[in-house]
């Protein structure tokens, strides 16, 4: 296969390039239409959005008014309705394909052209038509594989469907056919470009990569360089499909053209500052989508890295995946969860921040809600903390405050310091 | 999900039902188009047909003068000439999906609707838009769960991709999911099925079934339908998509309109009369075909069932697989060939048909060149046969003449006798 050069513009369309106005412009039109589609399809959204008049949700700021929907929860939403918890706008034979992850959580993949949209993430990554791709994800039960190669089929490219395992398979498919470029996790990538060179047959076709599904770190970026391997990475959830994608700026991650994006305070439907570490939470834009998730809370955490991306792009970006957000644990036997600890923060605005450490003392567990606040607490508030906390949580803990520079930026809410096992 | 009646006509489309003379018509224009695409856009076929004027193609007799490309042979032929032998009309990157099958054999998935006429199989087994099938085949490395998929998101239908294997989260999936159709093989349909009794959570809701891969005997099929399963058989190969398809009639199964059917003596390309068992050979009908094969031998054994359908559909039919054609074998270490078989009968005309028997007598490899004569043995003959064997074989045999009833009509050339292991 001869080098293919970077084709055409830089940039997948003209979306990426919309001006503040034109973006405002595009949410204005799209945020109302997605929600009334969501209300009048969706049984679910019915339900959860009633009473809502959808003309109004026409920003950001009035979007994060709305409820949440919780990754976290699907499990027992979708076995109490099976098959989707009735959030399918169409019924399940109108969609492409089913999926169950392990949860199990049901997974739609609805038809029309890029559905996940994973085409802009491989554009971005420098991927063209022409192309001859190795897809290392599974396409069995669960959404990846086919969710990559979808956009791959929509840039003009060609696939190998090597799915997971194989690995002798797959390397002697790689020396016979000659693909150019990889998508799969990053640990695979290094597992077959290893095993190659014990092999004596070192995969020399591979010219670009993009990686997903774990974290991706710069040395492992560097490392693939010096082989001759461009990589990027894209974060995305088998739910909605591509959420962030790297481009050539190397900064962050571009959120997706296809899905709004907000970074709020776990347990909360509560947008934090920019640069603060929160949950990602992601709303459908796209017309009549088959699965419509409004302020879907993915689970994950991540930040908004502020300003423009030097690569041209204008959409918001982040700061890419910084680990799981759901952090509900058991405390002496009852589940205590981030929406507890938020709770007890808002009944007192003297609180900027808090976070809850459970460990093991004596041979029984502990919480101290560790607080961040505003100025020197007034007389009385602790012992009122400690009420609300007792109030929400039905268990019993302590109330410490500390400086601000005692709870790190990193969205954790809730601290379980215990060792199991 | 609830039932879905067979909607619409009987038929998929126009074609199925065309009239003897409009068959012709029909392949008297698409005969000449692909063989000159063929020769003109790849060099296999270029160099293999030079020569052949492909205007001059245009009626099954003279197709039949063609040379035949052997199955047999692909391993070979793509390892001297990587990936493709020279196969392929486009670029391989303008291919959809490329599969490596055990062999290995590079196989080649063409961009477009329904590459491997699959929604037809699909249509007279009863699937209708809007069904939810649960597909078995695997979608990794080897085309078949690509090639039903495909088929059946062009009908309108939605697919769990569940592929091989992890037979309990199977399980999990089709009692939250309720797909009403299945395709793959028999064998793993009965597993499931068996398997979800022992569970105690049998499959109540598969209604239809397309099954391949491998014989699906009458008693099975009865079974099926004493639980409520309607199932049908499809037959086709990795290089080429479905060749035949049962249909409601119940007699053999109906060739495919995209690529046209011929049952050759093995060994030879040529055409046995109808009814005789032989090799199935295919020939790809779709103009800009990107994997344009010509007289392509599967090496599966087939037999021609004359008459029409009663199901309506015209084209010609036959009885399903009925094992492998490909019998070389090696006698005192050297390879023996069908086509050196055919090659001793084609030198005496008064043979009527021979079979090769292959035995192990006191320590060492015997042959004996069993011939079914047209009349009497002229003197000389049997010295004639045995020299033109030696000449052929490079082997010495003995050759014996027999009644026309010891040589079953089974598409046999060589019988190997001997017992390995």
């Amino acid at each position: 296969m001869t080098e293919i050069p970077h084709r055409g513009t830089p940039h997948y369309d003209a979306l990426e390039t919309y001006s503040a106005d034109e973006r405002a412009a595009a949410m204005a039109a799209a945020l109302p239409a997605i929600v009334a589609h969501a209300q009048r399809s969706t049984a679910y959204f019915g339900a959860v959005l009633k009473g809502v008049d959808a003309a109004t949700v026409a920003t950001r700021e009035a979007l994060s008014k709305l409820p949440v929907t919780r990754k976290s929860d699907l499990v027992n939403l979708q076995a109490a309705s099976l098959p989707f918890a009735g959030m399918l706008a169409v019924p399940i034979g109108q969609l492409a394909r089913v999926f169950v992850s392990p949860g199990p959580i049901n997974d739609a993949e609805g038809r029309g052209r890029d559905y996940w949209g994973t085409a802009r993430a491989f554009y971005a990554a420098g991927f063209r038509a022409g192309d001859l791709v190795h897809n290392t994800f599974s396409y069995h039960l669960t959404p990846a594989g086919s969710m990559f190669e979808t956009g791959l089929h929509v840039l003009g490219a060609a696939v190998i469907p090597a799915g997971v395992g194989q690995t002798e398979q797959q390397l002697a498919a790689i020396a016979a056919l000659k693909p150019n470029g990889y998508v799969g996790t990053p640990s695979f990538l290094k597992i077959l470009l290893e095993k190659a060179v014990v092999a004596g047959q070192p995969i020399t076709t591979f010219q670009r990569a993009l990686v997903s599904g774990e974290a991706f770190l710069p040395a492992h970026r560097e490392h693939l360089a010096s082989v001759g391997i461009d990589a990027y990475q894209a974060y995305g959830t088998a739910d909605v499909g591509i959420v962030a994608y790297e481009t050539s700026a190397r900064q962050g991650l571009v959120t997706t053209e296809h899905a709004l994006i907000e970074i709020v305070r776990p347990g909360t439907g509560d947008p934090v500052a920019d640069g603060e570490v929160g949950e990602v939470l992601v709303t459908q834009l796209s017309a009549n989508h088959a699965y419509p998730l409004i302020r879907f809370a993915t689970g994950d955490l991540s930040a908004v890295l502020p300003g423009p991306s030097p690569c041209g792009r204008t959409a918001m970006r982040i700061k890419g995946w910084m680990g799981r957000a759901d952090q509900t644990t058991k405390v002496r036997g009852m589940f205590v969860h981030p929406h507890q600890v938020a709770g007890v923060v808002k009944r007192h605005p003297e609180i900027l921040r808090a976070r809850l450490v459970v460990s093991h003392v004596n041979g029984e567990d502990a919480m101290e809600l560790r607080c961040a606040l505003l100025s020197s607490p007034p007389a009385g508030l602790a012992d009122a903390v400690v009420a609300s906390l007792r109030d929400i949580t039905k268990l019993r803990g302590d109330v410490v405050w500390v400086d601000t520079v005692a709870l790190p930026n990193d969205g954790k809410v809730i601290d379980d310091t215990r060792k199991f096992g």
